[in-house]
């Protein structure tokens, strides 16, 4: 079996080869495939090093499954064309996510959606990857009706670059509390790739805004993919998307209305039991989650589970979940495992 | 006329003195106090250097006005028995928020609580003032219901100590990309200030965990104390308090439910024409609020606003104050020149 990882170079690749390896994905050959301007670099996996090849159809030739992070205008003209000579394509990018006939799935949440007719499925937005793992199980005990969702996104969101830029500011912003504290507007980095600082700061903007309704284009996916996802046209769902200065690892404060009163320990109960979710919360040992603790890791934490103290079949809790991995890589990587085990 | 500053050397302490000068508050003379360890340290006002002196119930004898700002244990030893002495007192800690001998203003949304018959005022919660102030005039235009915040709150916050707290983490978190993407949980400096790592995290507990309803007291404070200041008893509301490796600026992603639909142009209106609020939403020209820019100054900046997608009565917005000038010293400087007016 062939595997092209396209994108391998960019930060989201990289986790999809490490996460391959460590899942020791039956794969006989890797194939790291970038720009032309990453090209000929090498990737370690399984002990050895791995030229990275430019990508074009020709090098996805013979490849079985594709695992894309490449951005939406690259997908484009690849994923459909692969995907009809044969290849199942996985992509990251939000091009294909609301296509009929490409799944949407987060595995552990609607598998059914992995099906022998598809070639094409799409990792959803890794926010809404990181709230439907805490809300979804509660769905399906409770129904859910509504959703509210800020959030508190990782630099490493908009990829290697982003990285960069956080560290740049950190470096130029080291002044004292009396500086940081009184900053001068115009001293202020502004950066290329969040639009304001950054650093010590957090920019209520990701993606594009959408000029009719004032809502970012992140927004929108989110609330789309969760009722594409959960199969819920109806969900009352809005969010508001915010950058803030931590490198992995994405947060979400999230208000859940259900159909029926769901009380925090069954919430908890049904949580514990529910797969890739790790239950921390446990007040009175200060045990809650936080970003870098997910960092890394496989599971989306969830803590902070408690009844909105006027509204009974609300429930408040906060989940964390490493953006580059299950919010992106390891959900590419458990669908192409969905993918195998369809054969 | 004498005015006192109490906890003078602290974050809050020091902008009350930078405030007291800047606004040209009528003192003929003002006296720093703070604890046995801060006395003898000088803090410059109008050109002077003043000697702070250890706070006493003497030391506040002749005293018109007092603003303290030094934790609810020490206010509970000198405020009520300061304004039983004469001395109008304005506190900004949480000791004395609900007690109706006590006002809770905002000045801009409450000034009828500045009565003759009151000698003690509290500053609300830094970050139930960043909210209000940009939801009291929508409600008082549209009759607000409910209430949803989710907080990014700066590390001053808690002080210097806080402050000081997130630049040693950053100091020894500097590392490669790859240590920040895949930290070491054993690595991860803990710090005394805010329980985990605040550095590149964030941390979703602000104050003690209620062991009954799993809100932390932050969260609670923000509910029963918008429920006073607008005098909405049955206000539905519930809060997630995140501290952020934010210097000085909190920010509030708030969801608010009205009895009359409210448009977007409608609520920018109303917000325009209020004081102590500054507009700054215009997506297509990219402007948005960020704590970053309301750090130093006056107002709360508020943008984002939104009508919910499924819920016409909904309106969905960001905000963002100086938690130290707005959430604190300048609110209080505020009662005390609305105390000043009854006279």
């Amino acid at each position: 079996m062939r595997v092209a990882v396209v994108g391998a170079t960019g930060a989201v690749g990289r986790e999809m080869i490490r996460i391959l390896q460590e899942r020791d994905f039956p794969a006989d050959v890797v194939v790291p495939l970038a720009s032309e301007r990453s090209a000929g670099r090498a990737i370690a996996f399984r002990g050895r090093e791995l030229e990275v090849r430019p990508l074009s159809l020709e090098a996805l030739d013979g490849v079985d499954i594709a695992l894309s992070s490449c951005g939406g205008a690259v997908a484009r003209t690849f994923v459909p064309q692969a995907a009809e000579r044969g290849t199942v394509c996985v992509d990251n990018s939000s091009a294909f996510r609301m296509e009929p006939w490409a799944g949407l799935v987060i595995p552990e949440i609607n598998p059914e959606e992995v099906r022998p007719d598809r070639r094409v499925y799409c990792v959803p937005n890794c926010t809404i990857i990181t709230t439907l793992m805490a809300v979804a199980p509660l769905h399906r005990a409770a129904g859910l009706r509504a959703l509210s969702v800020a959030s508190y996104q990782a630099v490493s969101g908009a990829g290697h670059k982003g990285v960069r830029e956080l560290a740049e500011q950190i470096g130029k912003l080291a002044g004292s509390e009396e500086e940081l504290g009184h900053p001068d507007p115009e001293a202020l980095p502004r950066g290329e790739v969040f639009g304001k600082t950054i650093a010590y700061n957090v920019v209520a903007k990701i993606d594009a805004f959408d000029p009719e309704t004032g809502f970012t284009f992140e927004e929108i996916k989110m609330a789309r993919e969760a009722k594409r996802i959960l199969a819920l046209p109806d969900l009352e769902i809005a969010a508001t998307c915010v950058r803030v200065p931590v490198v992995t690892g994405h947060s979400v404060a999230v208000e859940a209305t259900f159909e029926r009163e769901l009380a925090p320990t069954e919430a908890r109960e049904i949580l514990a039991a529910a797969p890739g979710v790790r239950v921390m919360d446990d007040p009175a040992n200060l045990v809650y989650p936080s970003p870098l603790e997910a960092a890394g890791g496989d599971d989306v934490l969830v803590g902070r589970i408690r009844r909105h103290p006027d509204r009974p079949a609300t429930l408040l809790l906060f989940a964390c979940g490493d953006n580059l991995r299950k919010g992106a890589a390891l959900n590419a990587v458990q669908i192409a495992e969905a993918v195998l085990r369809l054969r």
